[in-house]
């Protein structure tokens, strides 16, 4: 499945063991059995509210921020299934512009609404589902729009949770034992992912088998991963930039960059989470990357088969002296890329870490996310900073509040 | 036009004179005084080729990697203008599911191809050209695809120049004194931008106007923004993080990246610059921006004045207690919101510089862009780097022609 092809760092497997051990027991450690143990009723329902979803709906509007946004995105973008039903961002800034971009291209459409939000408080989504309730009031009426509401939120207390039962929304579940960035798997990520076409069992069959990965601790990849950035970040290299080959993993970066920034970015310490996709940027920050500041080291992702290929086309007067490559695969290219961008930073004294992914499938990116999810908590732990906190995210909605006039700030 | 609000560093009037005569006066500087000084006719000749494509073509698919691609593409997704003709993306990777995607949209709909490359033989863009060259050949013969190609490149040598001449392609041209990341106000820049409704008469107006901010170098934004950025620098602030509040900026920020990562990431030195949208990332990178590592400064963009807007809707029964915001106008609290985070950021030790833009408009952007070219390049040589080279880029093509088998490698 995933593997770990270098460095060959040595896993302090005692260490391990206990770092899993207090993973496994932490109340916020609840996405780590997950893959073995979902709450299999749920999981049903999500299906078949994505079911219904698709029979009546053009389009879906996620709403969400943060550990509520990013994941599903990830992986709809990564995996870009086909769907009668269109997934569409909302709620994920304060933006004028990109609200109306939403609406213009909702037009006057089929939708429905997946209101994802523990507290139902937060000020982006709770701003977006005001606006979006509306609109749906005034084309569907109160009753029907209400069965076009999806409430993914806290099962027994806050405000979402309250008006979903008062107004009988469709409710999923925001466990308390899992903390956003970590909540791709739970029916934060499982229903938008159901709805884009995603299948979300091969999805979880993949991160089930991968934990696999833990029960021989000296040959882990997820351990291996995991002390590897610990030495990295020992010997001085606080900027990590994950690369890959395919652009279509952009917004699996971002997601990356949340897990990574939120566990470790306290107390003053953790590694800087910074990203690439080449070759694109290769042409732009590939620069830095060969010649600049020696404080980075680089993960990069390889996808090991790609169904969809083509073919260099020959030109009879070879014009571009591109000869050589003519009637070769163009995968085959860039993995030659890839290999050489390894080599050439290497050369310039920048650590590389290689991981490679059989494909881009279900089962591979469910592998994956348990992969980076519980490397970054044993990583962070080793670093000896809380991996599922982020006292600091609140800093600014308290400035904020004081700004907007908000009571009691 | 572009303002810096804070903070108040001092230029040193002296050092900054010297080391702008420096940029006017190398081979390289071409750009320096492009907003006064551009050709003319060729300029006249974009706005006709851009009428004659938006006349035949729902696409133009525009071939061009790092420079040839970043700058337009920017623009075109700040300004979202409108147009007959969508610009497509292409040769700025080898991934065969972007190329894909790209051969997907395009169906059988009619198109252009601006292939834009100073030498005509850079691996990606080159790959590209192949297969929509084949692709217009196909289509329309092979008389017609000649029409329908516009070539970006060298005004007298190199590949893709005298195939430009052989099959008589319309040509524009990238000057020698002018690299890649400074080239946006170019022919490179200017077709595509055109050719998606962008008004570049407002774009290069917009640059002109605020070539007078360097009048008085005391008072100078772009000098106050290079100096301030030489001072963070000198005092262990190695990470810049340029801060958007409008997510239509993301490609703006990956501009800004080459800009700054190519031209001042060598020789072991240079500022890293990452870049965040807000308020999305401030429930993701925001956790390390507040409390991870303190060698970070961060550049906030402000933009004044939004045309577009919303009011937050009234909810009989304030559910989501939101109540404090009804009737407000969304764009003041994205305003709040960003005066909270720099407020935030201040009391997390991360230095703040704020720039403030007037609008999202052609002469803003236009302003904006030379802003960030000119303060890079003073910049870098402030910091002793040369600003015009990029030596690094090299080094995983030398390895990439060895592993596929180039000759003379």
């Amino acid at each position: 499945m995933i593997k770990l092809i270098y460095p060959d760092t040595k896993v302090d497997t005692e260490k391990a063991k206990q770092i899993l051990a207090e993973i496994s027991q932490n109340p916020m450690g609840g996405w780590f059995n997950l893959p073995n143990n979902y709450d299999k009723e749920e999981f049903a329902r999500i299906k078949e509210a994505a079911k219904k979803i698709n029979n009546n709906s053009k389009y879906l509007v996620c709403i969400g921020i943060g550990g509520s946004y990013l994941g599903h995105r990830a992986l709809i973008e990564a995996l870009d299934p086909v769907s009668p039903t269109k997934v569409l961002y909302a709620g994920n800034s304060l933006s004028s512009i990109s609200l109306k971009k939403v609406l213009d291209e909702l037009g006057d459409n089929d939708f429905s609404v997946n209101v994802i939000s523990k507290s139902g408080t937060t000020t982006e989504p709770a701003i977006a589902f005001r606006i979006f309730k509306e609109k749906l009031i005034k084309k569907y009426g109160e009753e029907e729009a209400n069965r076009r509401i999806f409430a993914t939120t806290d099962a027994s207390k806050g405000a979402l949770h309250d008006e979903a039962v008062t107004k009988g929304y469709t409710r999923f579940v925001v466990p308390d034992s899992i903390g956003g960035r970590y909540s791709v798997f739970t029916a934060v990520g499982l229903l938008p992912l159901a709805v884009a076409g995603v299948n979300i069992d091969n999805l979880l069959a993949g991160a089930k088998e991968f934990t696999k990965d833990l029960e021989n601790p000296a040959e882990s990849a997820i351990l291996r991963y995991a002390f590897t950035r610990h030495d990295f970040r020992e010997s001085g290299h606080d900027v990590e930039v994950l690369s890959s080959f395919e652009p279509n993993l952009m917004y699996f970066n971002e997601w990356w960059k949340q897990l990574f920034g939120e566990s470790e970015g306290k107390d003053g310490k953790g590694i800087f989470p910074a990203s690439v996709i080449c070759t694109t940027d290769l042409h732009s920050m590939g620069q830095y990357l060969q010649e600049g500041r020696r404080n980075i080291f680089e993960t990069v992702i390889k996808v090991v088969n790609s169904e969809i290929d083509f073919t260099i086309p020959k030109l009879d007067d070879d014009c571009d002296g591109l000869g050589y490559l003519e009637g070769k695969s163009l995968n085959h290219v860039n993995e030659q890329a890839l290999e050489a961008t390894v080599s050439a930073h290497k050369t310039g004294n920048i650590p590389v870490i290689k991981i490679e992914i059989p494909d881009i499938s279900e089962k591979s990116f469910g592998a994956l996310i348990y992969f980076f999810e519980t490397a970054c908590a044993v990583s962070a732990i080793l670093g000896k900073v809380n991996p599922f906190n982020q006292p600091g995210v609140e800093e600014y909605k308290r400035e904020m509040f004081k700004l907007l006039g908000k009571t009691g700030f």
